[in-house]
């Protein structure tokens, strides 16, 4: 749609009227992390940084005319104060409990807004140990077969839409990390992904059955872990008849942030990388679950797939064509929620000479990953107004496996997906794109 | 010149027939891997790795169109086969023995190409201990005054010119960073400067007087250190009459690299900043003289400049306004001619949760900075070539305090240097400038 | 009194009863964490960890005979429920103020003592900002002349011994570090100390005003800080003459603490050390402190004393001696009251290689030091009841620099101090010391 | 036999005369990196640094006394000079051949003893891809079973020490980690073993094969690895049979060899540890038979009893009590011969509060044991000729898991194995053991 070459066009959004429901299968860390920074932030106890839609501003035209406004203001997304939260878990009930068990958040930021975050119920799951075998579920839905158990989950924000009073919904899977698998016949198509769930096909996960139902439903979806949701041909057939945006997956956080921060600046100078070795300390619920291997593997391939599209070996073998990566995750209770990356990175430059560089990351990955959830579900939102269904490339930014468009690798680089999101952002309200020339 | 709204048009730029010959003031760790690198590369020794002339490709076009050039078979830059090499020194005699004494190559690497380094000789230098006290030099020029040793100068550009039969040459400037000083009355244009030699002004450095005579002579000047050369009212106006092209200064290697790198990663993702502690540890020349307070003020305003005009604290308050940073550098001999710099980020998320980062970086000073000069000298000449004077704020790229046109600030993110670069060759061959917007 | 080759004879120690006072110039963090932490003991809210007095055991005789009992119940040592607090600050009126105002303990901790805490109040203080000028006192005594502030403290003294109604008395130093100072001829003898406190002489600090009151009262005392206090003659004499025992000086803590860990370990393999970097970076009142460079110089010498008598390079010059070691401290206020030391160890082994060892500390200055506060006051008060006196060498395992017997070098090697310790409390207790040798 | 009471009586040790052989099997990194360091000893090339019976001094008596010669002066020790080498391998044909694969040392260090390194012979080995399934031998002995297997080795060891006209040897394995076993019915005496290998009885491997044709022949052995060789019952009745001195296991170096310094320093100071997390990164030969599960499996073992017993959790449960230990290793190929290991650890203090070290060791594996295997070689022939039998516990100061005497727990503590190590000699040649008492 951007034109670089005539005056862009803006595209006709529908303005943010009403209330905007955020769903979230998994009331964990995350989601409940996510829910108490907007409600503190809307009592103005806490400002929610590290999201682009509350505090970032965007340059408008060349840089002498001084155009910056914040990107809330610039495109029409709906406002925190319009948000209401809902979803699904099979442990805890609601989202004070569950906070409170993750050990996020501290007592105190707690206290101002326990009332509201009690109201904030969880419904019961569908949960399957199959695919977490670290978890045991205890609020968990039953059913004659896993297409039963999707009818209830389309009930179930049919009845959330209603009850709280909403006008659109999203949905972001907030849920841990499923067991690892390939695409298989069941994911073709839509036709073929209803069938198997009528006949308990084992290759269907309960994610996609979350995914289903929000795209049945015309609720755009985010995938905010590594496990296959909407990645496989039938979500996007769907997503495309139902008109539906969807994007994935897996959140960028911590270690993998810092990868695709670093990697594009040793590629700018055109530094050799000879070997990346990255390892991962957690002690929470996501460590536990991802200390079977079953589910590490998910997750693996969602990190090692990082470097290569960054560093382009195929352009590059000299410099990125003989490159040992290495990703390791580790339970370690201390770490609590906190969690802990070390990284190793072995460089060369001139002649060859070796340089060696030690990253020590001490994150916290829920409050990396609610900025994002918050900014997904604004987008997600704002992509549905203005008329936009299936995969939104442009959000690849908040992904560290980013989905990309039939044919085209993903791109990485966290600085291009900035230009992107950005530059899609001017595209879509009619402004020129940012191209820093010489004489801008 | 560049035209995003219309098909850009090409510049007119001569063809780089005949010798390029690359002058150096400083024949130390820098200049001498820079040759050794240069002459290892011509034979098929080594990769002239972490040069964007040399090895980087460039995008034109949409992705689809697949057209993705090397930058030198894009722009018509001189080769490596056309250079010569020349420079001044108050202590070595040729590029040999000073490669030998500064000790950042290894034997292995100096044999195949020792004759040929041991024919680039270092003219007597143009030096004061007033400015580098940590040094002594012993080959020094003599002079009735300032203007009179500039005169050599310009001299042994000349001498220079027709004994290695170049056809052009460009002047860097890898000497020592000299005392910290500011810009006085003398520096005000060139009449008060040519005044100023002639008077012996104390306020006129030798780096001064290099740059006069590489501009005076209509050579392309660029500044390798931290300290006052061609930022002031003088130079630029010297270079507008001469139409030579000059650009400047203080070459972005180890830790600034890391932080020019880093800071736009978390101001992408709106994380804060509360603090960041930047310690260096260095055992060779550039480490004794910097242990030097005089020196050593030079230097951190350079390094501590980087933050602020990424970050935008003005427009972030709550981000970025608040932050501490701070610089040190300490001469540690046991570390040679390799270079450790330690930080310490303080970042802040979600709800204002703290986070830290640790970054070791085992660098190399005169491995990063050697592919620097080469592009410098390659695009210096491409520049004069294709008849642009003054300063090149394109090559802000390779700078830890770049220079800025009037009013304006300096931009000192490399993925924005980088762009501005790219954009900046596309539009010179009439290409159009890449967006990364959503459907390119 | 040890005697290796007999039976060893026990002292005659008198009991620990009524009540002990521990007096302390200096109520900050150090102090504050020290009383909150014993109240929050004799509550069983916490443990007293890191205190040897109160949690480690001691071996005593041959392994196989079993016997370990902890040293609270082998030494007859004071308890903590016989302690009473109290001090002296130029800043803050009592514990709980002084313990908010410092941020160590979090508020959650610190109420269920706070009722306690507040009735711990301080006295004025004798302060001069001479001695340290980054703090401005507000509650400091007036007198005529130094002799007069002396006789102030030393009623101050009395007055509280009563009003607590204690049986003995201990004080420790946990003021700031005063600036620098070498000794002078006021320092000769307890007479020239006394007519130069008369005569307001100006090398005479607060810290031996309050040693002097201190030892003239007959209350033991030790040294938390490194500036000079009980280390020049007259102290030790004035102490000779009143049986009064004293030990000092700088609490051992963070990275000295490790590197008189680590160097003890590199000496008993014999692997060179060939330079060691250590910086520190802190946002306390101490950083802050520290920032001046009078004061700093004082704990810089404190500090780069430790390699040298631990690695003995005049036994072991291959090895040792030719070590650069480099001490930074840094004053940088995100950090509050946490430290964090960051050091680079360059060692050498089998046929010279080279290794490194980056070691970064994220540690707390005053939860480390607070047991040792405890420690100190208990042994100090068992050795005035065994009736010893002067300098207690055998307490130098709490010293970043302890002081020594003359003609001997002190002992850094924090596991000879270690046996040091306990050997002494067995020989004192009529116990064989432990050997390991090959048959126990 | 040392009598703190009396004065020790001295053993009668004969005199080390002629030639003391250094058998190692398995040719590789370490036994190639020791043989060439002790031949550049000779030449007066490279000290042998890391080496106690070559560098260290030990106190006699006083420290007021100031007796306090080297090591090798006071024990009668074998020297440098009279020292010859051979071993086994299933790859390399000679000791030059093995250095220069294994790439520890730079070719400058090898030239000057390359004629000597290569009449170093390795023997064919002993070896069975069973037990190192990553390693593939070429030169192996073949046998009838592994009981005529062995008498090979008797018979090359006869052999050798007739050629090299020894009059004494000693075997220290140099060899893999062999995969994990448990002790089997086969290990509880010599007559089980010897019909064990005449069985062929799967559970023997061949390092026991090397350790019963040492022990057989008179030899004393030593076990670098971390696999069971001498620590089954049969080895210390065969060396109690034949009256030889043995001592294990696995060198310790490296991360081992810093969490052997650094937990008995938190010990001293009564810190609570919450947590230990050690990772490797190593791309030699070892680290890609420790690639293999089952080889790291008995590594893993060997690295994760240290802390235990140096930090008696059943003694201090509230410090201890809870401690989450890691270990992991990756092969890692950029990294070459060196290795680097990381470390978190947490730490707790004064009323529970939490602290972070991180190390990161830089080292280098080879040249860490190279020392290690000279120490032991001249330490057990000492033994020998004291006429010492049996396993020598007084050198668990070289091992990352010391085999202990019967009952009794081993001691990790490296200052407690130090002062054991030195009391001992001090035993041997008649002196009193050191104690640091308050007098001494």
């Amino acid at each position: 749609m951007t034109q670089p070459s005539s005056t862009p066009q803006p595209l006709d959004i529908a303005p943010a009227t009403g209330r905007l429901g955020l769903l979230m299968p998994g009331m964990g860390a995350v989601s409940t992390t996510t829910i108490a920074g907007i409600m503190a932030a809307r009592q103005g106890l806490a400002a929610p940084i590290g999201s682009l839609t509350q505090m970032a501003h965007i340059r408008l035209g060349r840089r002498e005319e001084g155009r910056n406004p914040m990107i809330k203001d610039f495109a029409p997304l709906a406002g925190m104060d319009d948000m209401a939260f809902g979803g699904w878990d099979p442990i805890s009930a609601n989202a004070l409990e569950a906070a409170r068990t993750c050990g996020v958040l501290q007592e105190a930021d707690l206290a101002p807004i326990s009332g509201e975050m009690e109201g904030v119920t969880s419904m019961p799951a569908v949960f399957d140990q199959r695919w977490v075998s670290k978890l045991e579920g205890i609020r968990v839905k039953e059913g004659a077969n896993k297409w039963d158990l999707a009818q209830q989950l389309v009930e179930d924000i049919a009845r959330f839409k209603e009850e709280e009073n909403c006008d659109r919904l999203v949905m972001v899977w907030t849920g841990s990390t499923e067991a690892y698998q390939v695409e298989s016949d069941v994911h073709a198509d839509p036709d073929a992904f209803e069938a198997g769930m009528k006949a308990n096909d084992p290759n269907i996960s309960p994610s996609q059955m979350y995914a289903w139902a929000a795209l049945s439903s015309g609720v755009p979806f985010a995938n905010g872990a590594p496990n296959l949701a909407v990645d496989t041909p039938w979500a996007a057939m769907l997503a495309a008849e139902r008109g539906v945006p969807f994007t994935g997956k897996d959140f960028k956080t911590g270690q993998t942030l810092m990868k695709t921060i670093l990697a594009p600046g040793f590629k700018a100078r055109m530094l050799g990388v000879r070997g990346w070795y990255s390892t991962n300390i957690l002690g929470n619920r996501d460590g536990e679950v991802l200390d079977d291997p079953e589910n590490f593997k998910t997750k693996e391939m969602s990190k090692l797939g990082v470097l290569d599209t960054i560093l382009q070996p195929e352009l590059y073998p000299d410099l990125y064509g003989n490159l040992d990566h290495v990703v390791r995750i580790n339970y370690y209770p201390p770490r609590g929620d906190n969690k802990e990356g070390w990284d190793n990175i072995d460089i060369f430059g001139w002649m060859g000479y070796p340089m060696q560089i030690k990253v020590d990351f001490l994150c916290r990955d829920s409050i990396l990953a609610a900025p994002i959830v918050l900014d997904l579900a604004l987008f997600l939102d704002l992509a549905q107004r203005a008329g936009q269904s299936g995969l939104q490339e442009w959000l690849s930014f908040y992904w560290k496996a980013p989905d990309a468009l039939g044919g085209i690798p993903p791109e990485h680089d966290i600085f291009i997906q900035q230009i992107k999101l950005k530059n899609t952002l001017r595209a879509w309200l009619g402004e020129e794109p940012v191209t820093h020339a010489e004489d801008e």
